[in-house]
C-alpha cells in the first residue's frame, strides 16, 4: 500500500533494536483518514473472504480495527491484557510474549464473543515475532471459530512472525512489509 | 440519546457495587454501527465548538474516539497507561485512580501530540468518579492546549464525577446519564 509506505518513510523513526516508531499516525496519535484508506485496502485484499467479526488486541489495534470494521460491516472484539473486575463468565485466555515490552502477559477474551463457526478476521498494527497474532489465533481455535485471515498494517519482514504464520497456512495480508531499516541513516526498504 | 438508552436497557447488566456491564456492545465487543450514531450525536452536541483533536485514554475509549473523530475530521490521541520502550521525547503525565480496578496508575501522552492553543475534545466511554476525565484535562492544561469539552457515552449520575467536572465549568455532554440502577431487579433509570 503505497500511501502507507510513503507515510512510514515520511514520519516513521527508526531506533536501534529493530524499533520502528510510527506513533505520529498509527499507535499513539491516530490519523483516521489514513485508517479509512487502510480499511478500504484490507477490504480489497479480503474481498473473497466471509468475515463475521474482527478480533484485535488492546491497545494499539483497537482504533485501526474499529475503522476497518466499517468496510466489513461487522463488530469488533478486542482481547484484553489484564483482568478486570467487570469481566466474568467463561473466559478464553492465552499467553503472549511482547517484543516491545520484553515480557509475557495473559490475554483474555470473553468466550461469548467468539462463537463456534464464526469467521474471524484478525487485525493488528504490527507483526514482528508473531506472538500476538498467534495468541489471537489460539483464542479463535479455542472458541472453535474459523480464522478468516490476518490483516497487518506493518510487518517487520526481517523478523520471523510472517514466515511462521504463513508456514502454518494462515492467510496473512500485510500492507507494508519492512525488509530492512537502518537507524543510523534513517533509511527503510520495503519488500516489493 | 434514545438509541443508546434502549441498548443499555436491552444489553446492559447491572452488578453489585455500581457496576454496569456493557461489554456486549461498548467496551469489549464493539458495535461499530452504534459508534457511528454516537459520533453523529457528539457532533450535533458540539456543533458550535472548534475541535482540532480528540483525546481519549486506553483501552476502551479508543474505538469510540476513532469513530467519533470521523465526524470532527480530526486526529485522535490516546493517553497510555504504561510506559513503553517506544515512547520517548518529552512526556506529559498524570495520576488517575480507577473506579473499576481500585488502584492508581500513571497516564502519559507524548507532549508533541498536544500543542499549545489546540482545541481538544475529550471522549471516553464512562464517567463515574471523574478521575479519568480530570486526568485528561490535566494533560491538556499541562500542554497549554484548550479543553473544547468532554463527551461521555455513559455517565453514572449517582457518582460525583459529573458534578465535579461541571462545577469546574467544563462542558460535559453525556449521551446517557444513569440516575439509578438496581442489580436485583435489573432495572435502570436514566436522567431526563
Amino acid at each position: 500500500m503505497e500511501l502507507l509506505k510513503e507515510r512510514i518513510r515520511k514520519d516513521g523513526v527508526m531506533k536501534p533494536g529493530h524499533v520502528l516508531k510510527v506513533d505520529n499516525f498509527l499507535n499513539h496519535q491516530m490519523d483516521i483518514g489514513l485508517f479509512n484508506e487502510i480499511g478500504k485496502e484490507f477490504k480489497r485484499r479480503f474481498a473473497d473472504v466471509k468475515v463475521d467479526k474482527i478480533l484485535t488486541i488492546e491497545a494499539s489495534g483497537i482504533g485501526i480495527a474499529a475503522i476497518v470494521a466499517q468496510y466489513f460491516e461487522c463488530p469488533v472484539v478486542f482481547a484484553k491484557k489484564s483482568q478486570s473486575i467487570n469481566l466474568d463468565g467463561t473466559m478464553l485466555s492465552t499467553q503472549i510474549e511482547s517484543f516491545t515490552h520484553k515480557r509475557k502477559y495473559e490475554v483474555i477474551v470473553a468466550s461469548r464473543f467468539l462463537s463456534p463457526g464464526e469467521n474471524i478476521l484478525v487485525i493488528d498494527d504490527f507483526l514482528a515475532n508473531g506472538c500476538a497474532a498467534m495468541g489471537l489465533v489460539h483464542l479463535i481455535e479455542a472458541a472453535h471459530a474459523n480464522l478468516a485471515g490476518i490483516g497487518i498494517v506493518i510487518e517487520k519482514g526481517f523478523q520471523q512472525g510472517g514466515v511462521l504464520l504463513r508456514e502454518k497456512g494462515y492467510r496473512v495480508e500485510s500492507l507494508a512489509i519492512v525488509e530492512e531499516m537502518d537507524p543510523e541513516t534513517q533509511t527503510i526498504t520495503f519488500r516489493e
